[in-house]
């Protein structure tokens, strides 16, 4: 018998030696012992290295604490990517603290919520946003601690704090010790849900769950000593996917961007050196169909995964058009970001060009750290067969879901029912265990009874090289029950009207899926650049019937 | 207050939906259903694809299973590289046992020694070392089951088994469920010392630390599901320095070998489009001095990592000639295989090459996962300056430290003394953090009261282009008390005599370290590639004074 049955007593215990909760802090201070003089951020001409970022981080870590912060308590930012948002990454729960991102492209009131849901007791602001806050800062009854962070492209924004965050850091001790959590299972962020209807709801990420999603997105992605990161991705989206930890893992840099324009992405990518980033779709649709005037600098050695919301085939092919290598990932806020990657398959060679970009506009099979996935049965998570046909909700099991939803216990519950995380999105899985998302449980259109994918709408309209993006919403309809309404926007200079659309989708589709209704414009989308589908709802109830509107 | 203090309970319990015991089990469970139809193995001709390795283990752990083979007993193996072991890495611990992979080079009463140490229950054993199983298994009062690996290429061994290894796995069900353990800190392996002194030790491996180490391996060595990674390093060393999991990680192929001989190497080298592989500086040494009959094909494509001992830098500065892309690890049994890794820094494309060749020879600075490591004081374990001079112990904290060495807690504690693993290898920390092991404690010459470093006189003296290989041991002296003696081994076709080699020691060292005694011809090694320094030191004891020897 080797050890005992319980292997937690006897001969072989556990000792400082031997075991060490996980926590991606580790992941800092080693690298700025290996390589204190590399590289870690740069930011707008400034250049951060392993050894300063270490030092940033323990006097940041140093004036929480001589704040009282610690275990347990909230410290907000309100920031785009901008390096002090990275160091909060560290500095926040190297005293137990948890780090609430949050996202710039609220509303005051859910900011607000937000500050108050989370009992924030410290808030950083970026003078780019000190409205925002003074708006959400003047709803609350208990106010939090204010630091604002300046920056010499920004209106000063002193109104908003005399403290500002250089001067914050300074005042910090540089030989201050980062912590390591007790116990591995504490929490480290807490991630608020964009809310497409009702509160945002909090997903809280343990210290080991951050710390293993950082190691996935580092094997997965392929990234090394030599990786230069573009921060596209908002930081307060998922920690950015958990990338704020992966890159300092691999001791790559993290460029960071205050602006998400393309000519600026492309300037970095020529100056920087990119070699890896991240954007949702609807960044990939901004990089294609970028103005003339934008130089478009050769991406032929970049890496950049997409998700979020699935990418359609034409976006990925024009990305690949362009020299990109495209990961395409999926996951939720309450996944870490990644749960699943699209990894193109040795056999997809021999595919024509548009079929391999098909495969890849796939969600894909489980990311590294993930322990199992399956397409089920919505009540009692029983697995659904693997035909490619039968549609089921997407459940995952793993170290990298979230601990659960901040003093919602009724929706942790339910998410966690029948010990699997319900992600409420719904899927085929075919026969080589890759997922393709058909649709949110609530964007599925029901028309004569027939279950209809909205995702597999837009799928053929923006394959319509007159289209750039296209929705499809349910909207009420007598006699159906609902019927697909579809809103386009239209590529600069296409020009096609109603008619146009429906005739390429009776061409594409089964006809009992083409939209009865076309509106032209632009699509309203969420601060994460998901298309408000609640939005368009409402505009379709609000239309007349076809004939008048087309 | 997001969760609570202790982070255990409360609103935000671990479920089985967001928290899985850490195994490797789980990189074959995902490989299996992500890519079933890549190439997970290649040995002589056999492509076993990763849904049939899934297959095959599952079989290999049901057949255990029905042996009444469960939770803490131990599988022992011995056997060259061949699926059977890898195979075993996986099924063993998919019940709860550990497996124990016996160097196939030790002889019979050291054998019998650790399959009664470990209370072995089952034994597999290669045909090819069937007559070492007999002679240990004679000296054994119980003996446990033994089953027979056959193979075309081998004499067959009927006498050690009526039961074959592919029979047996015939016998099990193939939807058998690989089991993950209860609990992450659960012994997965055991791994013998090879003792140079004394009786061997057996560090035990925990799934946690052997999921940690396969997951910095993967990271470091960069490896891929491109990944071709060649077995030259026995599985029975520190399960591969933990490669047997990590390349399943990584989704690569593992390609067997039997035969350890430059022309294998470079045939699979050649055939299977090696990326990877890892050797000792030995195998290395091999290499670089094949026969001119060998052909030795390109390799500008390869990385091999070397370690297990202080590999010389000419040794690092020929095999990069070569074009092998050398990494350099250090590390030892109690480690998981890699605990640090000399990390190729930006700014030594400055230096003269010889000189980057003598700091890629440095063992360098903490592996990925490693949580910290210092040059510290033997009794206290107090850090020593940073000098690149003053010698202490190497001492390590991290998760892929072993649990303790099995049923010996008078060592296991001395070895976790004051919160750090205790190495007894002897080094300097350079001001940039890395190490540089200047002996094993027991190593060391003492002369005229001065600490002399053999690894420091073995470097000088295979930098001389007419030697191949060099050690340095203690001879007792009545004067000094002990004084350095060589023991040399020449290239072939290299002349020289003990007057060259002190002459060249007398240009290259200070004099006192200069050895007084030196000895041509082949050294002993260990089964493992080291030098037994201990036969060394009884043929240094009983050579005559200076004058006669040379």
């Amino acid at each position: 018998m080797i050890g005992d049955k319980h292997g937690l007593q006897g001969e072989l215990q556990k000792t400082q030696a031997n075991y060490v909760p996980l926590s991606p802090i580790s992941f800092l201070t080693r690298a700025a012992k290996v390589y204190p003089d590399r590289l870690a951020i740069s930011y707008e001409g400034r250049r951060i290295t392993y050894g300063e970022f270490h030092e940033r981080v323990s006097r940041f870590a140093s004036a929480l604490d001589s704040l009282n912060i610690g275990v347990g308590d909230t410290v907000s930012v309100i920031a785009p990517n901008v390096p002090s948002l990275l160091e909060a990454h560290y500095a926040v729960p190297a005293i137990g603290a948890v780090l609430s991102a949050i996202n710039i492209r609220l509303d005051a009131t859910t900011v607000a919520f937000i500050l108050e849901h989370s009992t924030a007791k410290v808030l950083l602001v970026d003078d780019e946003f000190a409205e925002l806050a003074l708006d959400a800062l003047q709803k609350l009854k208990t106010k939090p601690h204010i630091i604002r962070i300046a920056d010499s492209f920004i209106e000063p924004a002193p109104q908003i704090s005399p403290i500002e965050y250089e001067d914050f850091l300074a005042s910090g001790n540089p030989q201050f010790t980062l912590q390591l959590p007790k116990d591995e299972w504490q929490p480290i962020t807490l991630n608020y849900t964009s809310g497409t209807t009702g509160d945002p709801k909090g997903a809280v990420y343990s210290h080991r769950g951050a710390y293993l999603n950082a190691v996935a997105n580092t094997i997965s992605f392929g990234m090394s000593a030599d990786t230069v990161y573009l921060w596209i991705l908002p930081m307060f989206h998922c920690n950015g996917w958990s990338h704020s930890w992966a890159v300092t893992l691999a001791g790559g840099t993290h460029v960071c961007l205050r602006n998400i324009a393309p000519e600026d992405i492309f300037d970095q990518i020529e100056t920087a050196g990119i070699t890896h980033t991240c954007g949702a779709p609807i960044v990939l649709n901004m990089l294609i169909h970028a103005p003339e005037t934008v130089k478009k600098y050769p991406v032929s050695t970049i890496k950049i995964a997409t998700g979020g919301a699935p990418p359609p085939s034409t976006v990925i092919a024009q990305m690949e058009e362009m020299g990109f290598e495209v990961v395409h990932l999926y996951g939720l806020t309450e996944t870490y970001g990644p749960a699943t990657i699209c990894e193109i398959q040795d056999d997809w060679a021999r595919l024509p060009k548009g079929e391999a970009a098909l495969r890849l506009a796939r969600q894909g099979q489980s990311h590294p750290m993930i322990e199992d996935y399956q397409v089920g049965d919505i009540d009692r998570a029983k697995p659904i067969a693997a035909d490619g046909n039968i549609v089921g909700e997407i459940q995952i099991r793993s170290n990298t879901i979230m601990m659960g939803y901040h003093k919602n216990p009724t929706a942790t519950r339910a998410a966690f029912k029948d010990g699997w995380f319900h992600t409420g999105d719904l899927a085929v899985m075919h026969e080589d265990a890759s997922l393709e998302i058909k649709d949110r449980a609530k964007d599925v259109i029901i028309s004569g009874g027939e279950n209809i994918s909205s995702i597999e709408i837009e799928e053929v309209l923006t394959q319509n090289p007159k289209i750039s993006a296209a929705a499809a919403v349910a909207k009420p309809d007598d006699k159906w029950g609902e019927t697909p309404c579809a809103f386009v926007e239209l590529v600069e200079g296409g020009t096609c009207d109603a008619n146009d659309v429906i005739d390429w989708c009776r061409q594409n589709m089964a006809h009992f899926k083409v939209p009865k209704n076309v509106v032209f414009g632009e699509l309203p989308k969420t601060s994460t650049g998901k298309i408000k589908k609640f939005v368009l709802r409402k505009r379709a109830r609000s239309l007349e019937s076809r004939s008048e509107d087309t």
